[in-house]
């Protein structure tokens, strides 16, 4: 064989290997690769919003700032340190709106590609259990056995539902705000682009907008602000909701079989806290004359649904939310920590982790072995893992805030509610993170990426190294995180 | 026989009878007769100070005021609505110091007791199942198990340990601050006087300060500072702690056997946090002119100390709270949620139920089954007990906030660090208290009780009510909350 023909194959060769070990690679640590992933998009980002041709004064931005939107849109988080509005040319906000595209979609192909990995590992041990092998070797620390990897190609189909189910609702959202844009008195082409742009604003959970104002001249256009809420509640819900959702709609006799525990609980979470939330915001706003007070009841009861809706982690305000009452900032605090459902465009502690904590203690408190939910058992292992999201979280508010209020100096209101907001990209904002200065800044960028990207690799992280037992009695997992 | 004699002799059994009904009702549910004792000696605490006599002013009380500060009393919290130095006769003194013992050795007793009565129950649950029955009835759905009630007697002589504990210590302690009060001027008397309340108000925790300006003029006697904080912190640590130190002492040898799991890990996790506490204060500190900036390094790290040391729970101050930055309001908050060691006259969540938590954190990361520390295995169900005693804390602190700040208006710095003081009966106020509108007194009030006695029992409650399992391996239980 001629050395020519030789390295002619190895040239062949090379693209497959290439894959082969991206793939590996990928798959031995899933959670390592993923914060890799976005590093680089936040890079990039970072790099085309600091080019002259991205700002409207055609001039470098600021490192600081680029750095921050960057990670704001990756994060789909929605603060910002300048004025998104007038900031920005048209070529900056087209990287923005790709930005948010990419960083929603790929959120929700990394939260579900990791929860098929647990779901597969999880497969996997069971069945070296079924066979015998009481003391499985955990697989991070050896090599990645075949049937517990995820292939490229798996990611590919998910990523393409994903892809396909984003375009389908945006689209939905976008076809309903056209109208009522051109109701308000924008031109043809403005409003087009407007109702694209606020449809992928809300499915993401970004909440960034297009216009001066924001959300405040449709204040009282209930129909535009129910589409914003409903879009933005299925992004915050998650991926296997939706995709559940869909599922029985086509297949309606097979309801029972599709609706799994992880569906039932982030569904009841999700609605309950959206409820108390809204309730709350009215019972504490009603006489508030800057936010609900001089509202009608039932204009004020929408507007606390609305916010109530928002704070989870749609980041969309039909007013300064620096006007709310203190008691409405700790509430909102409350929500936006707590976020959506696991693998959404939303952010928080997930409303499942919040579930099994309390499932937790009403096991405790009946005596009964096991968490129990929708006649299902919840093993134990979970409750471990709820506990370390929500120590992790509860560790980066923590320091976050200590850290900003030694920079700034401002009350414990506005820094913690700005710092949880960036946990959880939320992106409403007491106007704390526009006037903030740069060191509070770089903590606020660092809070949105550890709060966004930690929080979900976290638990697939730490989901994948456990050991399993097996269990006599039927079992079913929510995802945590 | 005769009627007379038939009653006579019924005459004799009934004061038997009423003690083994009270010692039945007692151990029956002991949770709900610490509550109802708990009550009982706010409601009689009430009466007394809103006498007339107990005021300088020979004037009643307001209820809300003799209210509050029965239960300030009571849960040796140390918060007033009234200024404790001007307001009382000296009778209402004496009512107070007889409170705040009577509080502290009733915390510690009642404490230590539950504590007795779960490892009890869980000794005779583990014996029922290595004798094959598998699913034994939950107790407290039936008669109580003679082996596993605490009877009167046993709780005597564990009220004459702590009594004896609580009188020596505290005697250590006025020994050690007489002289030094004589040094800075009091009078014979007064010197006397000050060194017995100082020392209870240290021990119990509590950090009622008989002088008008409290430490303030001790504020550089690093003596009599030292005194009061050890004497604080062995009020902190807890009652299985201090009598395991105490027995180690005695018998050196047996040092190993002695000093349990959970006096290691209550040990380890209070210093870690007091280390923690005072590096923070120093550095957030060290500039800020209205605290520690003017101090010498020497004097500003000491005082760091006291103060980190003061945040669980004793609640002594040399300085006004007010003046600190809101980084270091923050940092206090965390520190007086955590609180103090299991069964001590300390507050908050306590270390235990935290490093639980933590533990749990550590054995998800690394994949092992258990958590563990200190070469002994912790069983799972410990944390689901420390989860509902945090989701019970943190509910609390969440609903008293919100309501505050609902009432009062003021700062999330302000409200957050009271209603944390009130709920870990820490005492330190930013002065929010002090001035507080009736129904703030009133939630506040109920903070401080559901704070000390409710989170004292629901471990125990919830203890109590376990099933369980038979663990192949040997395990060790810490007390959580
Ligand atoms: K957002
Ligand atoms: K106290």
């Amino acid at each position: 064989m001629s050395v020519t023909a030789t390295s002619a194959r190895s040239a062949r060769r090379a693209p497959r290997r290439f894959r082969e070990r991206f793939s590996d690679f990928a798959a031995a640590s899933p959670s390592r690769f993923a914060l890799i992933v976005f590093a680089a998009l936040v890079l990039l980002w970072t790099g085309l919003l600091a080019l002259p041709a991205s700002s409207a004064a055609h001039t470098a931005t600021d490192f600081a700032d680029a750095l921050f939107t960057a990670v704001s849109v990756v994060c789909v988080t929605g603060l910002s340190t300048v004025d998104m509005t007038t900031h920005w040319s048209a070529f900056g906000e087209v990287v923005i709106y790709v930005g948010v595209q990419i960083g929603g979609i790929g959120v929700l192909t990394l939260a579900s590609t990791l929860g098929l990995i647990i779901s597969r590992h999880l497969g996997l041990r069971a069945r070296l259990i079924a066979a015998g092998d009481t003391n499985p070797l955990r697989s991070h620390k050896g090599p990645v056995a075949e049937s517990q990897a995820v292939r490229l190609g798996e990611v590919g189909g998910l990523l393409l539902t994903i892809a396909i189910s984003v375009v389908t609702i945006e689209a939905a959202a976008a076809v309903i705000l056209f109208p009522l844009l051109l109701g308000h008195g924008f031109a043809l082409g403005e409003a087009a682009r407007d109702a694209v742009y606020y449809s992928a604003m809300a499915f993401t959970n970004t909440g960034f907008s297009p216009n001066n104002n924001g959300l405040f001249p449709f204040a009282h256009d209930y129909v535009f602000l129910t589409t914003i809420a409903v879009t933005v509640m299925l992004g915050a819900i998650g991926f296997p909701v939706i995709y559940a959702l869909a599922r029985v709609i086509r297949h309606p006799a097979q309801r029972r079989r599709i609706v799994s525990l992880h569906v039932k609980l982030t569904i009841v979470g999700y609605l309950v806290l959206f409820v108390i939330g809204g309730g709350l915001y009215w019972l504490l706003e009603h006489r508030n004359p800057e936010t609900f007070g001089r509202l009608g009841a039932g204009d004020g009861v929408f507007q606390s649904f609305f916010l109530s809706a928002m704070a989870r982690s749609g980041g969309f305000s039909t007013f300064d939310i620096a006007h709310l009452h203190n008691s409405s900032l700790l509430v909102t605090d409350m929500l936006m920590f707590i976020g959506g459902g696991s693998a959404s465009t939303a952010g928080g502690i997930k409303v499942t982790t919040l579930m099994v904590l309390f499932l937790a203690a009403v096991a405790e408190a009946k005596g009964v072995e096991s968490m129990e939910a929708f006649h299902r058992r919840i093993p134990g292992d979970v409750l471990r893992v709820a506990v370390s999201v929500v120590l992790w979280g509860a560790t980066i508010v923590a320091v976050a805030s200590v850290t900003v209020l030694a920079i700034t100096r401002d009350s414990l209101d506005h820094v913690l509610f700005d710092v949880i907001s960036a946990f959880a990209t939320c992106g409403l904002s007491t106007g704390l993170t526009m006037g903030a200065p740069t060191p509070a800044v770089y903590v606020l960028a660092i809070t949105m990426f550890l709060g966004r990207i930690g929080s979900i690799t976290l638990a697939a992280a730490l989901a994948q190294s456990q050991q399993r037992r097996l269990y006599a009695h039927p079992e079913e997992r929510p995802i945590v995180g």
